[in-house]
């Protein structure tokens, strides 16, 4: 099928499906349905249906998924059975905790560099890696085909260092800065925003809707 | 209209238009399309004038939305309109950098308290917040009619952190704990998961999406 037609909105639910799906084999679970899964994500089972039919037929009317085998058809949709190399740019308190999070190797990534502007962060190691200069961000990004870049400074500095990137080839941004990044079409950015998440809460805390 | 009659997705959705519309004002633009909206989030136009069906009539046919007005509308709808009192729980790396970010008080949330179990954080100062010691939890939910925290604590420690939350009567959690919280059925919780934007990104990044 033409991955072209796939709406993408469908492609970002896909990563929802694929850490429930984590979820349900850490609690030793083999078999989901459309329902679970729309249960625990606030997703209708027919939508949950109707996305995973792009991609083909992985469950049979009546007995459910396998959770293992659709967890692997999500893993070689999405392209993250396989590593990717991503950097990092800052080394603050928001850098370090990124460079702690436990989940990125899981989920198909790993950070291969970490770098500053910063004099006083350059040298410094932060577990396996070293602090470097974000000169050497072209250098880096070439060493290790990297097309990924998470962003993790200051909102002032974070246009800076995304058109530096776009330089040295990076095509994918994750950013912690709360600022809109002005980016070529061709370059894909994804925020990440506490405040969204708090918004749908307060809704439910709303009078009305608890 | 009953509001319990609004799926939990579009919920969900209102956040992401609330942002694009403040980023649109910044911009200083006085008004927009379901067409405008869509192509700046990925959604299709004819899902945003469905999901802004739910609450009323806010464009006309062929002018658009007037985009203070729809913005307005949304903080109510959201009940963002005024303030929340939010408590963080972890003062390490995580916890400062949440307490930097710039965004909570223009997407109406203040952190008003910081606690830390850790007595070489304890005393603290960090901005305007001195750091409490966990063991002050109950009181200063009570002194501040908080029902929404945030847990910026390491993965170990974020099960018995929510427990204490739930116990002191916080009703919404925003954790950025890399697991999943065992929670009561009446408390909301949201994943701050950077591997979910990346997996969308890579997707597309991969021969043939690009």
């Amino acid at each position: 099928m033409n991955p072209l037609a796939i709406p993408e909105i469908v492609i970002r639910r896909l990563p929802l499906y694929l850490r429930t799906l984590n979820l349900l084999v850490d609690d030793g679970q083999t078999v989901t349905s459309s329902q679970e899964l729309g249960d625990r994500l606030g997703i209708s089972s027919t939508q949950i249906r109707k996305d995973l039919s792009y991609f083909g037929e992985f469950g049979k009317q009546g007995t459910g998924y396998d959770i293992r085998y659709l967890r692997d058809q999500l893993r070689q949709i999405l392209q993250v059975d396989r590593h990717w190399n991503l950097v990092l740019i800052g080394a603050g308190d928001l850098g370090r905790a990124v460079l702690r999070y436990s989940g990125f190797e899981e989920g198909g990534f790993s950070i291969v560099a970490v770098l500053d502007k910063d004099e006083r962060k350059i040298g410094r190691q932060i577990g396996k890696l070293k602090v470097l200069a974000i000169a050497r961000l072209p250098e880096v990004i070439k060493e290790y085909g990297t097309q990924i870049a998470i962003i993790a400074v200051p909102a002032s500095d974070a246009q800076e260092v995304a058109n530096a990137l776009v330089r040295a080839g990076v095509k994918a941004i994750l950013t912690y800065a709360p600022i809109t990044l002005s980016l070529p079409a061709n370059v894909c950015v994804e925020y990440i925003d506490p405040v969204i998440g708090l918004q749908s809460m307060a809704y439910s805390l709303s009078p009305g809707h608890a």
